[in-house]
């Protein structure tokens, strides 16, 4: 299997930890993001929607969707649960993490990090950082009732969350009063195989 | 069951949606959104990232997240496939909706619909049109392949695509060059037990 991705970005370092942790052979391909690899027609054949990380089988076929990967690649292990209720958990930190945490974390990290902080971008970064802290604060509570964010066990949930969260700072966000999602980042580092988005 | 919603919400619809088709007796507890309810404490404790739906089990667990709550509903049904790579396609599409057409698709219905057109929200409304139809060319372009969103069977992808996509005319998006969507949309429409949003 082959994986399209740029380490630096929180979505496709997941697929890289998640590989890791269960001692997956997946090849990386780094791809210029910066340069606009994602825009070109070479690319746009393998994903319409033109993102990254994108998952290519051994038999050609394509999955894009960094939670959909990697819940992919952990399908039948420890990192997803067989109860449907848990598993239904697991998604919902999931949909979470795309819809209420990533566009405002993830893209303040963006702006500050790799655009420079452009002046055309300031409101957008003042903009996002209640809703960032709104996820936090969201996390917090559940991080300081349950070990993991999905519940007693680490999943394939705390993958998705731990990508952005840990680089949160990058964008701006301060994890002082954050006690719970401090220690839980330090669960995840302390997994077995736990790989860092810089190692 | 139980579930908090708001009809007119696509999001919520989903819900709706998945219950008539699969036959589930799921109770509808309509909720004033624009009332502001979500952001209640009363409702705060059942959800605490204050969005609808949420689902209510009848042991009085909790779940959130429209696209997790209809794959709990539907497992061990025709609506989700058993196929590992099949069932990662249709949570790639349903990751899709959440990040690249909700949105825009979904932001844009409820500026013209729901909150009258404000002028300070105009050029938002404005950016987000591109968006909008981008998700809808990635879809053309997958439903000019295949009968439904993530292959040949119907599934819950085709539940939460639907959910705005047959109502974007109200965001102000415009369908006459998406023949693909078009059929797939009469096609969703003709499966038994269907049911509208205004049903």
């Amino acid at each position: 299997m082959k994986v399209y991705g740029f380490l630096q970005s929180g979505n496709c370092y997941k697929i890289k930890l998640l590989s890791s942790l269960l001692g997956l052979n997946v090849e990386w391909n780094e791809v210029d993001m910066m340069a606009g690899y994602t825009k070109t027609s070479e690319f746009l054949e393998k994903n319409p929607n033109g993102k990254i990380p994108l998952l290519e089988l051994d038999d050609g076929r394509f999955l894009s969707e960094s939670n959909a990967i990697i819940n992919y690649l952990a399908a039948g292990s420890s990192l997803l649960p067989s109860d449907t209720y848990a598993l239904a958990k697991v998604q919902q930190w999931q949909f979470f993490e795309q819809y209420s945490h990533e566009p405002f974390i993830a893209v303040n990290r963006f702006i500050q990090k790799f655009a420079g902080m452009p002046k055309e971008r300031e409101e957008e970064y003042a903009k996002n950082q209640p809703g960032g802290y709104k996820a936090l604060d969201v996390m917090e509570l559940q991080l300081s009732e349950t070990n993991f964010i999905a519940g007693s066990e680490f999943t394939t949930a705390d993958v998705s969350l731990y990508a952005y969260t840990h680089v949160a700072h990058e964008g701006g966000f301060v994890l002082d009063e954050y006690p719970g999602i401090e220690s839980w980042l330090a669960r995840v580092e302390s997994q077995e195989n736990f790989v860092g988005m810089n190692a």
